[in-house]
């Protein structure tokens, strides 16, 4: 950490903050320059010393050299997580696929989603049962109800499940059923939820806040971490910015940083990220490039019929011709489909 | 709402569209331009009508007309709306007071803070007992015992209370202690915790997330008002741009875009959209002139002992200066101070 | 252009519009729904309409339905259009590729990084000859004599070369040496210098601003097709946001929209985007498989030496990795580079 | 500056980044942490220095301590300064007021406008005679025309008159007719225009870039100071952001941000800033109510007429109306409206 005086600090202050410095258990590393004092705080930091330092008069700034995040960080553990989902590994090399519904709106319509999911490749399915919404007024899921279509049709056709979670109250409920508990991106930043997925014994799936930067993501995945449960796979699905012709900016720039920063496996959400399905598989395809460890698609047997995002959910023929583009893409980058070349 | 179909929209898909608003329970306007069929679709809407027509294929666009919140526009309720708080109302057109610590650190801090905040004229208590961290390894406040002190706090200098609830299952020993619920920037958009304190008895306060659109804002508010619960307090408090000179970039604008739309009162919180105590004057006086109902500031009796943001709190003479100040400025647009005057 | 009414406006109002807008010769379309009145007009559109019109009392918004472009239109030209950069031809289905350094340092490092370009293979040679510099004691190029090495080295390796006009004064003289004239991401909206361009017989690459939306941005492109000149290339290079890792924001989704509303070839520039050189190679992968119909890319023989952006610039043997891949790339999505398998 | 190594950088590249930093004149500092090694490099800096460091392998950041800009420095210039357009002089404690319509449209319109904003109270006359509009098809000004009218209808008031220079190669032609000479937002980075007005003996209304941060704005100050032309007027007026009700937002904490760094005048436009005439008063008194040393207001005696920005224009009426308000906001901060209370 390194404090930056002000122009013009006086000597008394300077030795305030270098007091101040050792009162925390640092060591004092001073360096006068021509027009400012930096003082260099050296050891074992804490969240709180950045802004106890600020917080002292003749302090310009504090620049902190160390990341705020310690599980999440390549520098804790080097190689590449994996990540087991039921039956399914992700973060190998390979590049995984999850499809399936937006919302579990019916037995029938999941049934035709999954199935043509699944016959195009996709290797563990999608679908809320618990919505959070934008709109108080809007279908808000199926509940208990739809967790349990998703379980069944997840094993019929072999397929572990993934499904979101947005009440720690149903916490129990949803850990009976899903395979992987997804953390939305309206959620990202709820750390109560981080906190308690944290402790369940069940995979994360964790989006990325529309609004946060890498670095507040990799802390959101941090609190999960820090309670104990390794296992997260991290997902951009588009930011917020003052571009309007599409939902949100998807920010594939993330996943060769986010790698770079951290262990954990990196998807992307081309359908969030658009909210239309014309740029769906622009998206997938350039995720993949970029070095996605899989892609999160939403998948509808009649997207006209949606109850909840219709616009950016693909018809099983659009999914199985993005299928088969990202095994090329993936293959041109040296990678592989995860299940490419079984019989399904 | 309005349904622009693409140039070169077939008769076939047209017709379709209009068969399924006719299915939905609307109207049907047709309009060829010279270039693109335009179709009006009239009646009560529902909030998944336009992701429904949006699916269509051959659609371009579908434009609402109607705004998607309800109780909270000012087409709803058209004066403007006041709340009571323990024995405090705001909204009537004075400027309001909330001041204390972020978070309840102690005792004697607590009641250092408390008692010259209320000495300077403020009206309501402020202070974390939950407190959101972006980090895990940080402070995250005292929980119930700070609940406690805040109360007897409150409660010997006559002031009521405002503290943050973040988790849902906390609502019963928050509403036990607290006058009014605060919820946080991060849980803008956390629907379970709006539609709970949409149930309770006391008054909402809700911060702008810092990703929210004024729209999403208001629906943020809609869904605690959906609940049955019409006392919700609104605050500005700094947005997420690319300006990086502060945390958050204080959107002053909010403040009359937002009296425009609804009837509900509106605060700026200076304090988070800065991050650093010289600009909190400034910015409380620029969300005064523009209109704000409050102002809600964080004062310590020594910031640099604080756990929490002590960058941005004001000791309490700059406070004190700041609400001479504020009592000028609102005498200016014509308003007062909500208790100046009185012995205090 | 659809005028919607606000609530309540009045009866005479509502004539005051629809004389206003017969007035300007367009034809009235009106629509009383349940809340508002809304009011089409149809003919042909003038770009002051829309102000005109919001600016009547009683006018709650005012909806264009127009896009605002026309000849960079997909709907005034449907099939993709080629662009000719001395022997080089651009988005006919191949994918492009440009480079060279920032800046014309001198002779030798300019022919250092061209002839490593040119035997990767490299098409078009670029290099900065004027340069917009955020600080004025910076580095602001070699001008004319960088622009004469720079059409020396170019003849001598048989590639077109592209430069960047700074300064509308200098038209004559970057025409006279340059294939193709680059207009900068912080000149995106200077309309003296687009309308210059327009007027030249050399092809125009176009920076999108980082903070141009997509339809400012083909806005530009319109200013320089207004003018007479058909030969524009688009190129995205990367946006403002509040995500900090980088220096922009890539915004990949550009690529497939742009494509979807205009006809002219798009590119990526990686480089700008990311600023740092070990992201380049996923970003330019990435633009490929989402459709791009070219890259530019920063290479310097020694980027430690650079004058300018240092950081970003690939030394050889980084860039013909990077060649090798998108070679791959582009194949998976049924391109190739263009000269691709000839003899270099 | 501050060179941060990576973790796991080599003994060689330390050494090489040190003798790097000697190199270019600058003494080293080392300072080994426990995971990382800092090397401070002190001495005067070249803007270069940064990227040529960040270029190194092994090196992680280079944070700058200097502030990029010297001459628009408080540092350097500690008192507020100054500048004197024809008769007034502004940012000596008082609040100007510039006002007029967007664009000369007509010598009647001109005068109607002028005088309105002339008895209201206002300073300085302004009017655009050539305009940046955003597509190639609209209203472009009047011109050298336009430019007259604005000369004698400010002499016949006696009110000094600022103008927007767009094309280099009229600076002769608007040096000879205004008193100051505005660079608006869109060429906030035109550095060639900048440095041209650097040039002149006329003082600069240097509007912020809609999406420059506050340093890169007072970088743009700086490319005008560093020509040797000392008399800069900074204005806010609106950055780009995710929030889409009004135009752009007015980030009024730049104010006391750039009063902090700078020794300029800084005024705001909150005409710009909302686009919509409701909105102007309430964003022109929070501006001074956080500091501001003027306001720049379009008038227009019929903005339902005007050919350029109606809905952000006010009719003279509430322009009054404002400035009666203003004249109490600004007595409320001990500050006074330039030349209130002279007999106008």
């Amino acid at each position: 950490m390194i404090v930056v005086m002000q122009a013009g600090s006086t000597q008394e202050q300077i030795e305030h903050v270098t007091e101040r410095i050792r009162s925390l258990g640092l060591s004092v590393h001073l360096s006068a320059g021509q027009f400012r004092t930096i003082i260099g705080a050296i050891g074992e930091k804490h969240p709180e010393h950045q802004s106890i330092l600020e917080a002292i008069a003749g302090v310009e700034q504090v620049v902190p050299i160390m990341k705020p995040y310690k599980l999440a960080s390549r520098e804790f553990h080097a190689a590449d997580s994996e990540v087991t989902i039921g039956n399914v590994t992700v973060g190998g090399g390979t590049v995984a696929l999850i499809a399936g519904p937006c919302a579990v709106e019916s037995r029938e319509s999941l049934w035709a989603a999954a199935k043509a999911a699944r016959a195009a490749g996709a290797n563990i399915l999608r679908g809320g049962a618990f919505k959070p919404r934008t709109s108080p007024y809007s279908f808000q899921g199926l509940g208990a109800e739809g967790l349990k279509m998703l379980r069944e049709v997840g094993d019929e056709l072999g397929m572990p499940i993934v499904t979101e979670l947005v009440d720690v109250r149903d916490m129990p409920l949803v850990a009976r059923y899903a395979d992987m508990i997804q953390i939305g991106s309206r959620n990202a930043q709820n750390f109560i939820l981080l906190s308690e997925v944290g402790k369940a014994d069940k995979p994360v799936f964790l989006k990325r806040g529309y609004a946060s930067t890498v670095r507040e993501f990799l802390m959101s995945a941090e609190y999960v971490l820090s309670q104990g449960n390794p296992s997260v796979v991290l997902c951009e699905r588009g930011i917020k910015t003052f571009e309007d012709e599409l939902r949100y900016t998807f920010d594939v720039s993330a996943v060769p940083v986010i790698k770079h920063h951290t262990h954990l496996p990196v998807f992307v959400d081309p359908s969030h990220a658009s909210g239309r399905r014309e740029y769906v598989t622009a998206l997938a395809l350039a995720g993949v490039a970029a070095g996605a460890d899989g892609v999160m698609v939403e998948v509808h047997a009649c997207p006209e019929e949606a109850l909840c995002d219709g616009p950016q959910a693909l018809p099983p023929e659009m999914f199985a011709e993005l299928v088969r583009q990202m095994d090329a893409v993936a293959a041109a980058i040296g990678r592989q489909r995860l299940g490419a070349g079984e019989a399904t």
